[in-house]
């Protein structure tokens, strides 16, 4: 089966908005062993979404639309679908009835133009999406055995759709047999050039084996990912397969390995303080929040984390959290700072974080200077220096992902 | 003049990379007055490019092709390009020195394989990099006074090659003098149907009288944005429309609009507080630092933002910033924390926000609900109630951005 995207959007065009989706899509795809051999974008234009579509389906087995179902009048990707396969719109009152629950639940007025959301070719299936009020997806058949899939624009909606209801009916239409799997081991405390010297023994072994892909991806606060792909007749061999090989890099990579696939450095983190029964408390200056905002992303870490102190001017860490006064971008700093955070905050653990992001200097320390101290229950405490590269939100994301850096070896050491 | 882009390569389709290019080469194109209706991917496959580029030069009076000029052996856009405008390939000796100079010059061998890149379709025109040794770029006249353009994928390469040496040939072709320009207002208070329901008698209006359009675009932290392109003969009439569509559109929307382009609503706040002389301390229990962090992405933010507290567990509201013992989901609670906020952080102005973000329910109060306190100088503190829509990634966004609105329009009402 060739399954071609087709993103609608003058905005894109337009370089407003840069087409990510079209992207996540035509990997989902490969993933699914589908072809998709061309991908395009076309504006919010009646005939040219037509003709993009005709092209598509006379060249595809099924075209996937991505955007123009919202409830606005340059929103036009339902009429053209419905021109290309010379059918109506009707009203599905079913979808129709969640958007107006939607609206009366938030208290809120239904604007007119939200119904033409529930319009839909006669013919087609409504995808609902799990937020109901919002568009549906579409599944549309088409003459010849084909299909038009509409999904929203909206990328988490976009997602929850192609995941729940493209992909599977795809996969049906596909008989698709070969399994591609993958799984991204998650690393932090070693350059990509390094990880790369690090594998490439291995990585050579398996150009000659087959079977198993090992690539890079350097994604800052995320890490540094080594993404492993598997290919086989069955999921279950490709699994065993990415198992294996899991298990061999992470022998060779050891601690630097801090999670796999979805699993955050926060996560990471969360989950030996919770193995080991600490709280956390921080105390936060050159990331300004950022580390607090990241961990509370974690479902479920309120049982470990207490909170955090910004102290963004240098009062507010003399006053709030008892640092000595005198130069604040100190190692000195860092480690009154964890021992303040652990105080104020009443926690086991305090982690404190201060430096220069920049854009200029301070106290004499240039740009990327960051120090963070940590502190874990009555013992000393400790700081490291880092001198990180790039600007200000760079600096900022990787002193974040370093002082959890951090505190992850040390509570790795106490397991044992 | 009509130009569309082909960005050639597999790892786009497979969605290993993002094709940022064409979005950029559309926004170029956009300014330079150059209409680009459709944009296209297609991957390392000889057969599959020469298809897209003629369809798109049977579309188009100019074609530009992006990527796949490379020196290995999957880089085919020179040798699909010959073939669809019916030429053959010729050394071009200028090139070839050029590639062999800058080896030689690094004291490295030439592979074979670079001499590659010094073929040109006969009848075409090599633009040379400024940094020698790389793919140049391509003008190659196209039947019916057409042209196709071919430039690198590399984006400093191909943003080098479109400036200098494309737009320049196709404003020329065009004999364009019309400039567009476009400026976007940030809003935040009024859903994107209610915005297009207040503004479609302007946007019916402007549909006849032409020169602006008006678009709109859901940024959800960004807030909700009105992009306003206007079309002139020249830059000055351009911005003068813009000017004007803006005076109108404000008078129109009021305080709903915040901030224009780049001005993020974090930057808005900051401005209005430093016109008051004011600082502000927060304390934040839903969001967890999102705010803090947000509010010190803003460069030069320390002179009027103190610091936060987090207060994620309920014993740092109560211990730390003072809130009565109970439930926390409340409108008390939330005014406590500003309260609380403000003595702890010695702030004038203290915002507090507690809410329930998911996935479960909190002290009988549903997903999305949150409270936001507020208490300027010695005032009565107030606070509002908000259903927000949505996963906890976006109930944390929407409870950011609306919580500095409320202390936004406060600050707006003492300007008067």
């Amino acid at each position: 089966v060739i399954c071609e995207v087709v993103a609608v959007g003058t905005e894109l065009l337009l370089g407003q908005i840069v087409d990510t989706n079209s992207a996540w899509i035509g990997e989902q795809l490969a993933l699914a062993g589908i072809d998709c051999l061309r991908q395009q974008k076309v504006g919010d234009n009646r005939s040219r979404i037509v003709a993009a579509l005709r092209e598509a389906l006379d060249r595809s087995d099924a075209v996937l639309m991505c955007g123009g179902l919202g409830p606005t009048q340059d929103d036009i990707t339902r009429e053209a679908i419905a021109e290309v396969l010379g059918v109506g719109l009707d009203l599905d009152e079913d979808v129709a009835a969640r958007i107006e629950a939607m609206f009366a639940r938030r208290g809120r007025r239904m604007p007119m133009n939200n119904l033409r959301q529930a319009e839909v070719p006669v013919g087609a299936v409504a995808i609902h999406d799990p937020q109901p009020g919002t568009a549906p997806g579409l599944i549309c058949p088409a003459p010849g055995d084909k299909v038009v899939y509409a999904v929203p624009g909206v990328p988490h909606e976009m997602r929850e759709i192609v995941t729940r209801a493209v992909l599977p009916d795809l996969r049906r239409r596909a008989g698709v047999s070969a399994v591609i799997l993958s799984r991204t081991l998650r690393t932090w405390g070693e350059s990509e050039s390094g990880l790369a010297e690090l594998l490439a023994p291995r990585i050579t072994e398996l150009d000659r084996l087959g079977g198993v892909t090992i690539a890079f991806l350097a994604s800052g606060i995320e890490g540094l990912k080594v993404r492993l792909t598997a290919k086989a007749a069955d999921e279950a061999t490709a699994r065993a397969m990415l198992a294996d090989e899991e298990e061999r890099l992470r022998a060779q990579l050891g601690p630097l390995v801090f999670g796999v696939d979805d699993e955050t450095m926060e996560f990471a983190v969360a989950a030996l303080l919770e193995g080991h029964g600490l709280t956390l408390g921080l105390a936060e200056s050159v990331t300004g929040g950022l580390l607090s905002s990241r961990l509370t992303d974690v479902a479920g870490v309120s049982g470990v984390f207490r909170g955090a102190v910004v102290s963004y001017q240098s009062e507010v860490k003399f006053d709030v959290l008892g640092v000595e006064r005198g130069p604040v971008v100190t190692a000195e700093t860092a480690e009154q700072m964890a021992v303040g955070a652990r105080r104020v905050l009443d926690a086991d653990v305090g982690l404190g974080i201060t430096g220069v992001a920049g854009p200029a200097e301070q106290d004499g320390m240039p740009v990327g200077t960051v120090f963070v101290g940590l502190v874990i229950g009555d013992q000393e405490p400790e700081s490291i220096r880092l001198a990180l590269p790039g600007d200000r939100r760079r600096v900022r994301d990787f002193a974040a992902i370093s002082a959890l850096d951090l505190l992850r070896r040390r509570l790795l050491e106490r397991s044992g």
